[in-house]
């Protein structure tokens, strides 16, 4: 299906948000509090609304100010619910009832999309990892021993995931350079950001259940884009043994809108190779599957970088499977990130540090300012598409943020 | 106030839940639908009915199932509601209808105490920190070099905190040894525990703000007994550079009762001694207070350990303001452990991998059997008390656990 399929929504050929993308956020108007919509064009479908005009029960969940309910509600609830909605949005007959819960895109405003129940952060990119053991462990091997074999993660704090366009302030901290004698505290003088695909999980298990990699599509909801802000300077001193903390968990910002894996299932594309074959576990029966999402990363409207989320070494089911083989549960709202995205080439680094490597190689912008980290006014905006059926784009929307002054 | 002072509950002299003491949980009977009620001797108050005949409309956050609404409300209506269930539980005109909604411990069910929205473990042990240290990296300096000036921590998984009693279903994952070729996969065979405390948190800041030192005990709701689960070896392979993961993800047990701080008021102590000291977000005003809580640690029966929390390096404030001090905005139902508690004497080592130095040292039970790490079937309890005004004890239940075979 594609948006040619519905005339009536008179949308551009191409357009990011056709009937074959459908993402999810939670809206609010003047007149209507937070609750669940649809992005089909430039406009907002009040989902719920027109569930409950069109006598379906099962769209309540759409009525409630965050998409957990849904989530909860696993694979067979979020199909049946995108072949109803395709339908109300290309079946000539559910025009009428359709158009009067369409509302201007811009006339909404757009809130965190779910309750983020506990939020992991992979590292699942083999150039990044590589780049940032160089630039943080120079000397030794970039890559620890552990990292073709597992998908390395950590918790990070879901309490600061925010939605696209919060105010991110900076944050403040303790940093020691390795040649000053004592560390020192203020506001973080290396302010960065790693752009990420986020994935949304849903249906919870069961404590001491695993999900099985070839079980993990019941579980993964969607997909967001994901800014995981960093402080260099306050990550660097504080970082081991037990890992990131302070120096990440001060804000990570997420689109709006919540791009169902249904619809990147066009997007599919093999993993570079994985060497040595991982474990069992890491492997089930169907061979693992990444996805082509093209990544833009706009720093005060200069495009400095363009990271291709197929370079990625771990698959999402991968990152899944491992994240629950030790029989942690997950819940309804859970959110891992992917890591930075990064390729070989420069110009698909998806972090500040790796782009003017630590600082020695400094990013020009259009008005030839030049930046290694992020001033305070600074404005970055992520993007990104991936293929649809029959060449149509499916869109993510943005994920923005403006740094302001720390407190 | 003594338990003495209500002579019509009849507690026996120093009863760990006496009128000083009052700590809150969440309860259910199969006429009840979880609630939270008030541990005093050994009955529970159903408080919301209590106070809901009473009049008190500030009493209806009680009714809930889980204590995050009352959390919410912050210093002045913890205080206040103490003073009202003290004043309910000595003053025999309210005899007649405080009666009627107390019921025996033993006959009600009890449920975790909060939904947890964020966990963090800190590391606040210096003994255990040097402890590890020496066995994870012989050879090199034991602790870090940023450990005496910061409260080094890391987000632990929320969704997998459980009450007191749960089975704790055996770890799988990868793992391998330095001298093996490659990680294997199977269940966890160095499972561990870390006896630690857990401090409750309240009253949710701004994204962007601090927590000042000298403020945390307006946020600190209370404490309980945590017991950090830990597969040693599934922890010992991935650990590094992110720090801790599914080595510790797969469970987190905490008490059913949370002792307030304004319970413990009479166990401040000061710290063992902080040196350097500490950067001035981490003083205050106020010098910083550490807890007289012992604990004891037994397994199958055996008290193998009696660790003494006023051991610790870094106070509760110090690490509540540290969580907070990049901006990171803390919600009610926050929940940060202590990390293992651990003093200079073996028999005050909070975990097995210290107790049994890394196996190498078993740990002999009065059976006779000996233990390195936990076998299925073991059963885990902590206990912990501290001194209450006028010498009554302070009582904090237990958190116990079962090791159950891995799926």
């Amino acid at each position: 299906m594609t948006a040619a399929d519905s005339p009536w929504l008179e949308l551009a050929p191409g357009h990011p948000f056709g009937v074959d993308n459908l993402p999810y956020g939670v809206f609010s108007t003047p007149g209507t509090a937070p609750r669940v919509g649809v992005r089909i064009g430039d406009q907002v479908l009040d989902a719920g609304a027109c569930a409950e005009q069109a006598g379906m029960e099962s769209g309540e969940v759409w009525l409630t100010p965050s998409l957990n309910a849904f989530l909860a509600q696993g694979r067979q609830a979020w199909s049946a619910a995108r072949h109803w909605l395709q339908e109300q949005l290309t079946n000539e007959r559910r025009r009428d009832c359709v158009e009067q819960h369409l509302l201007p895109a811009e006339s909404v405003t757009l809130h965190l999309p779910l309750e983020v129940a506990d939020y992991v952060d992979f590292y699942a990119s083999e150039q990044h990892a590589t780049n940032v053991g160089r630039i943080f462990r120079p000397g030794a091997e970039p890559l620890t021993p552990n990292w073709r074999h597992l998908p390395i993660g950590y918790h990070g704090r879901a309490g600061t995931v925010v939605v696209s366009g919060t105010d991110i302030v900076r944050p403040t901290g303790q940093r020691k350079a390795p040649e000053e004698p004592a560390p020192t505290f203020g506001p973080s003088i290396r302010l960065d950001i790693e752009a990420e695909l986020g994935f949304v999980v849903g249906d919870a298990t069961r404590l001491g259940d695993r999900v099985a990699v070839d079980d993990a599509g019941d579980h993964l909801f969607g997909a967001v884009l994901l800014n995981d802000w960093s402080a260099r300077d306050i990550q660097a001193w504080e970082y081991v043994p037990l890992g990131p903390f302070l120096g990440k968990s001060f804000a990570t910002s997420v689109s709006a809108w919540v791009v169902t894996m249904d619809a990147l299932e066009a997007a599919r594309v093999g993993l570079p190779g994985q060497d040595p074959q991982p474990l069992p576990y890491l492997r089930g029966e169907h061979p693992p599957y990444g996805l082509d999402v093209h990544v833009e990363v706009e720093l005060n409207g200069t495009v400095v970088s363009r990271p291709e989320y197929r370079d990625l070494y771990w698959s999402p089911a991968q990152m899944l499977a491992h994240l629950s083989v030790n029989g942690a549960s997950v819940r309804a709202g859970d959110l891992f990130g992917s890591g930075t995205i990064s390729g070989r080439e420069r110009q698909t680094r998806g972090s500040l540090l790796e782009l003017s490597w630590n600082g020695t190689e400094p990013v020009t912008l259009s008005d030839g300012a030049t930046r290694s980290f992020l001033e305070d006014g600074d404005t970055v905006v992520l993007h990104a598409w991936a293929p649809g059926p029959g060449g149509v784009r499916i869109g993510f929307g943005e994920v923005s943020g403006t740094v302001v002054p720390a407190r």
